[in-house]
């Protein structure tokens, strides 16, 4: 398994339909938590002052990492930053 | 409590004595876990391909954070950025 | 308390109808009026020659100033800089 | 009496005589403290994670500010970036 | 008095009105031509290959000058980059 | 295995001694070449008119791409952009 | 015949017809298939997280290239990186 | 005569109408071409990969210089970057 | 006659002899003073906070110019950033 | 033969012997007559206030444009940007 931080900035068009923005909201929620759950979504926090979040994500593949990213329900409206991630060597606890 | 990611970006004047270097990183190192056995440096990861890591820390203050980037043995060869964090709204455990 | 300056920058869609500007401006005028009251905006100047100013915010955690930020009338049309602040120690009058 | 922001990034050359660092060091605090005595340096305030201040300095003229940045002792190692200021239409206690 | 030089680049949106385009652009130039003759106003040169200008202002104030760039009609259309100027200590004809 | 764009930039400092210019350039041609007889280092093309290169990997994980290029005997020379790359659907010999 | 790294970024205008998107993405896919057939697409990746890929292209000339990029159907929605490859002296299968 | 290197980035709006465009290419082409005979618009190159291009110009001043690309039909839908150039020391056949 | 703004970064390497300094400063005031006297340095100013000028030049070519740039006593020490100029329709007193 | 615009922007470290500075420069010089005089340094101009050119070439390969560059005696001091050019349908001397 492997870490990729990833830093999501969200851009909503203003124009959007308000339904299609609740529904979208409701479904990205739901997937985040979805993928929380499985253990893939290691990591989510808000970046104070932004629509924005930094995750970490714990992926077999570059593949599934993608997958996950490109079915966002927000991914249309987000510019998505990756960073792969090593274990450090001064980690006292580092992942198996 | 609070969230910051800080990215911290090494670059080793190659005129160093190498005695000073060992002696820098065991430091280093040693700092590094202590602030993760007292609960402050949360997550290290090592970003691939570059004398970098990604961290996250867990502290009661700005002023707390300063001090302990500030007396980072590796301080003055680095390049340091700090993104404050915040509980995103989906996540499904965040900290109390 | 924490202080962390802010920079906000504003970008008013053109196509926004005149009366819903109006009321924003109202809004974000007096939400920011009762911060600056209630101690938690310290600061605001505006940036010579721009629809910014530069702020400084004096809070209790990341999470309050992420909230604070988050619920400026403003906000949709704001990109926002956040930077931490440490006490410096020269400062002759250091807040307690 | 006009308002400029005024960040500084120190980068000290690591070869310079500890001796002269230290001297430069307590003179640069010495002339910081009496500007912010005599009321030109307003705010001053530490960057987490970095070897930087951010300030408000309250000064006559253009003229005055350049002169007061350029007798800094730490004026070579640094770089100064000034954003000028005006009140904010929005701020409750504006400087008269 | 004191000197800034002023960069503005003009992005006029392609559906405003062609009527409101020429009556703005009028009310621009007539705006900068009664600054040029009340002495605020010191030089204005059109950027080659842009529709942009640098110019150079003299005024007794931050407040003083973000009022007269607030102010004008092509203010919501435009990017403006100022740099506060000080006397240098090599020119023949400083100003008084 | 999974794939990954990285790039390479060269950067000698002047002052090392020719001999360990020398032989740290064998070592890294002797490296690189073993590595592309072991199949992890995929691609690598030389960037035209830069002492860069721009490679493609085959690796099974993160923690491996940089254990690769960590060990590279120019690393302490180079600057190095890691790209995560995923098949594309486009691709009509799409790796198994 | 001489290879380009080329990257493309898509960014397709939301107020696209559906109908007119299918039929773009559709000729892009048997455009980008046919010059894979043919030789001249050599390898084209998916960058993790993003709507654009990564491609390198084996032609003749500046020219050919210019017109299999311009000729894109998705030309007009993209914005496009070319980087000129040049044979690497480490490369243990150069092209003839 | 004075020559500059003018690079010309297009980017038509979308929602032009198509006999619009046709027109202003058009009358573009048949500007540049004339200013090409008259031997004020020595050079254009197609950039490879973009809708943009390189062009060497040898005209009289900086006035006329702006005159030729404020009249380009094309202008509003440019973005324009001009260096000026001089004689190279180098050079075998310099500019009488 | 031509306009062209020209702002320079002055960066002297602190390694250099004082008395080297004190002459090549004393020879670059001297030249730009002659060259101000002789009407083709029109204005110089320093800009607040840093080594730097922002000047405007009146030159007869481009030529010219890089010919008084390129034999500034500092020019070794020196970014320079050109900008060519044009007369402003909005001028009140245009250069004739 | 494909055109290639290149950018080659010098910095020479002081420290060099000035033997060895005026050595390189004249083999730079008598590289660059030989490449103009067998037609492949088609165009070479100064970038006026740079120690900079901007230049064209005509080579019949990518790997013929490296090797051209990286054999430029001033190779090791220059930062290098390459642009591929085409021919554009408005030239009305097209390359043949």
């Amino acid at each position: 398994m492997m870490r990729f931080a990833v830093r999501m900035d969200v851009d909503l068009p203003r124009d959007l339909d308000p339904a299609v923005v609740q529904d979208t909201l409701a479904r990205e929620k739901a997937y985040s938590q979805q993928l929380q759950r499985n253990g893939e979504w290691v990591h989510i926090w808000r970046i104070v002052g932004a629509y924005s979040n930094l995750s970490v994500f714990e992926v077999e593949s570059n593949d599934r990492l993608h997958e996950i990213l490109w079915n966002l329900p927000l991914f249309p409206y987000m510019t998505i930053e990756v960073t792969p991630l090593a274990v450090h060597p001064s980690d006292i606890h580092p992942p198996q």
